[in-house]
């Protein structure tokens, strides 16, 4: 498998930057399910980001429904839609077709497709192919509701600022997940993120960009979703979320603070409130590869956006030389505040896949025929 | 897929700690392939960890043969193999059946398998389990020996003990990745190995456990190897780490670091010399998902080992009340410099499993019939 | 998996009847090959079959390329497609709405998919879904035209209508091949072609319809092709032929022949001819799921065309009455002559997939950069 | 994927004839589910066929278990078991090394693996690998019982002897399944059956073999299960069946007589009678990929043993020359009247696959911790 993804629900993605359109199908998805399109929409604008530090690539990003939907409801057959590429600027690219940019996937491009590549604008490895990923995970999102599983993902750190971490309470994190979910840009600290965009702002005057790590929490995911070993629940997100262009770094729980401490310290003790609780969730919700019923807690690292302004050393593919590269173009200072959305969309995808493997296809159609 | 991986050479496991026995298949190996046994030994052996830090089960993990091995070569047809459990204490587990130890899969199994887990000594989920995954990374890499592919892995951290990093000078690190190999507790760092065996030991005496960072380098992929977004090289790498119990991060490149500085500075600026190479790896040898011929560096972090000698809360899930808890039986204090056996055995399955997309099976197999 | 076929070259087809449009996703193409789209649209006219015999639904079924080819070559990249639905006599559907067409996929399909199904025209089960799978196709024909695999496919048989077989010489059969690809009728014995295509003429004027069986030979398949047991070549192939609407059985070489004889009488046996070659072919050059180098021969049987003008019994599922149900619409009176084309697309997107693991893609990419 | 088969019940069988075992790994069992292990002993019992026309290989064919079953219940996790190979006369073999026995996989075992196939015996061709299917495919049918889902194989045809087709009533249909299934030659007419094992002992007596046509039923699977187009249930079980050796042929429903007829013939009309119900089954149970909750009907032809004692010509590998072969060893002048077992082994497998997917595995799952 190459661009699908998925074992009950299939998602796959076509497209190049520059091309007549990209797009995506979703296959598996149940019978009789109605889509909140506005939903759909709010996700997709959320993921082009805020204005001050975002490109002004204008693109309305309409999801063009070409079968699957029919009388206001899924069929139970493949949904398959088409975003256009209408402001494409190809030109930009012409000049300096040839020339690597440092830390995209130019160079492995050339070499893996022969050169055949379409290497406007980084086509098929452009940031534009997570729009149809946006537009699957938002309706993944909607199934997951039916489950009452929610997932919401804040901006944890980017250079110096760092935002306070998600809650440990239940109650409260439901809260602060409905709140990020409203937000532009998500930092649960509201001075910190109006500081952190003035930066991004001043990083975006010189030209240059910066990364950042991401929070995740999804809850209300019953315990004994995912498998031991090979399909451990960690191994089938993190395998989702590395497909999120820039993502470098997954963690579930406290991570790399587990290097730190101790056993005795770090062990997540087992309590009864009504339900199996653990006291602390060093785990992140998964223990075994197998979720525990606690929330599942991910950060995600992303790195500055490869496309800066300043002269950069590269290599000149065509005449096999090394030369000077000065980026022209559209490009974002930042991305992993636009990747939160992204990131979302990937998680959501991962456990719904695992959430239909559970419970059946069947468990998951509304009635139909009323 | 449950308890199988790999899209080419395709790896299942079986068994439970205190069953009849472990073991595994390995389907797509091509034919005419003559494994060093001696090598899988060694590595069998290198898992068991060093004697003062490493549990007390004297298991002689003897891999026999069953199918797809005939006159000293691989027949192309499925090469199983069992491990028998000899050393097995099932009386120890049966004071504590019902008592969920914390961190460990034990509440998960119960809750998925509606009580029908085999609990003794963890059963399916048992540490145990990773010994098969050894024997047939250890063939996977014999395979990877053809293309010239290394892989080697390190100790990067456990608490305050930091080893030194892996060289970014590829001679040098060729030479780093045979020396760990021969390493019985693989810190580049030969003052800080011996520091941090002694400080294990103490952790050991406390009844407690401590976790670590592991370092992996990979070197010789060609450029071209993954694929873009869905089966990015960092999502098939991290869906076989994952697997590894107690694996709870996993970083490609400088990873987290990605968030503290510039694209500037960050960059992976291309060059030629002889062939095209970066100037520096913080992208850990990936972009857009694919290799670019740089040496592949990786860090996965390992949790403390949740058995513990101290008392801890937790549940008897058969009384459903809250019980205090004692850990009895042969428990490692650290599992990490154990780990990195197994994280280097999973290393070499994804690698090869993408090789063999890479290169098609046909390429792989040796001339027949001297 | 549902609407996606293939390990190594995968195919989605999606769309409904009546729906804005048909199309197809192919990923895993070699990057910097050059399609002949005259060939594609050629193979889409045969598939519309001819006038005399064939409904009137006047199609255009252009190909539109969304993605994955650029500079007219593939890039290697998901190779996205599109077939319009202009010619949608949608209200010729509305009368009939809730009586299941006996022999249809109406009832399993509203069955299936909780009354959410697209009814009009079959929705998603129309024969109209075969469009994109003969574009796959096609596809894959030129493909392995590069390893000069040919496919063709004749009727052997409709009714009292038999055709001559293919011939077990090579060449001549090779010949044939290339006169049955060039025919609209594909009869061998072009009397019983202009006899047969009467017969179906008369079968339409009384409203009825006619089944038929169709042959198909593969030749310079190498030998080593497909695997012992799951996934024999049989298997494979079989696999994608029941994908085929009306298709109902799938026999290798002489097929149910063999009850009829003994061992002695219908062993192939072995000889060297410059190559290994046998004396018959009645298993149909497949020994043990493997391809042995000689021609593989396949029949499959096409039902009629379910869709009659006589009255029929049936129910209403809305009412839950049993009616009598008078079709209207376009009908054809047989589909067999059709579905060869589409029997030969599904060969040769099986045979391409099991070729590409025989040779791994990188062998079959073009010289990129000229 | 090679010896593994199924996307939720995945079974991986291996072994060859004359190595340490066979055996087989079935991964994705519910938890709790207690195997009746005499009804698997009486299938393999069954597979070793009637003396009189069956070969004298002595083997036990006991079903060791290594994990997955523990307190008399399945874990959830892969159950693995081997069947050890004892009565082997690797001698035989020795002698006609490189001679390729006719219509046997020997020939295309040798160019797919290199020369690198352990060629005693067939090797991993052998049927005697269609042990663990049996096995495999016993327990399936076990889980298929809680569905009430029966399946039931006769002998249809074997040259002159034609057996009486199974009922369209259904009352009849589930009487005979029971009566076939308690048999040792399955044919519904008794006196044909005695008149047919007479002619096979005289076949055997003559050293040649024959073939035969199997005809199976399953009942009582719901209405829904199965995928248009490429997962067409059609598409599923065939894949299945052709797994089996020496099966060339399969149809569902009346097969190639729906080249003979007329759609208003051959159409299956609806009726309400408690239930939806077609008057006739011409199709098979299945319309449009999808079962209809009619019985399922499918024809399997298996072709004559190859092994015969009658001279053949043939070719030597070894010396690349013609020559003449006279096989020795123990071999069977008819395999389809054990291959009876096989066929409902793979159709119970192929079957139960199906469920899992239309089901979800917690509702097959039973109530734990009694």
């Amino acid at each position: 498998m190459k661009n699908i993804i998925g074992d009950h629900l299939q998602v796959t993605i076509f497209g190049e930057s520059h091309g007549a359109a990209i797009g995506g199908v979703i296959d598996g998805l149940p019978a009789g399910f109605k889509i909140d399109w506005k939903q759909v929409e709010n996700q997709m604008k959320k993921r082009q980001g805020i204005n001050s530090i975002s490109t002004k690539r204008f693109e309305e990003d309409k999801v063009e429904v070409l079968s699957g939907y029919f009388n206001d409801a899924t069929c139970g057959t493949p949904l398959a839609f088409i975003i256009r590429n209408n402001d494409t600027h190809s030109r930009d690219y012409e000049s300096t077709k040839g020339i690597m940019r440092p830390s995209h996937a130019d160079y492995v491009a050339h070499i893996k497709y022969n050169g055949f590549e379409d290497y406007r604008g980084g086509g098929h490895f452009s940031g534009r192919l997570t729009a149809p990923i946006v537009a699957a995970g938002s309706i993944a999102m909607q199934l997951l509701d039916k489950y009452n599983i929610k997932i919401g993902t804040h901006i944890l750190k980017c250079n110096d600022f760092i935002d306070d971490t998600f809650s440990g309470d239940e109650k409260l994190l439901a809260k602060q997940i409905d709140d990020v979910n409203e937000m532009a840009f998500a930092m649960l600290n509201k001075t910190k993120a109006q500081a952190c965009i003035s930066f991004i702002e001043e990083v975006a005057t010189k030209g240059d960009s910066v990364g950042g790590i991401l929070q995740s929490a999804i809850i209300n995911v019953p315990c004994g979703v995912g498998e031991p070993f090979f399909h451990s629940l960690e191994s089938r997100i993190s395998h989702y979320l590395f497909s999120v262009p820039g993502l470098k770094s997954v963690s579930f729980g406290i991570g790399a603070k587990f290097a730190d401490g101790y056993g005795s310290e770090l062990n997540d003790e087992l309590y009864y409130d009504h339900r199996v609780k653990t006291k602390s969730n060093n785990n992140g919700g998964i223990n075994g590869g197998i979720s525990n019923g606690m929330p599942i807690i991910i950060e995600s690292v992303i790195k500055p956006t490869p496309s800066i302004y300043k002269q950069q050393n590269s290599i000149n593919i065509d005449t096999q030389k090394n030369v000077k590269l000065n980026i022209k173009g559209r490009h974002d200072p930042a991305i992993f505040h636009r990747a939160r959305v992204v990131v979302d969309s990937m998680i959501a995808l991962a456990i719904i896949d695992a959430m239909m493997e559970f419970k059946g296809i069947n468990s998951m159609q509304e009635e139909g025929e009323k």
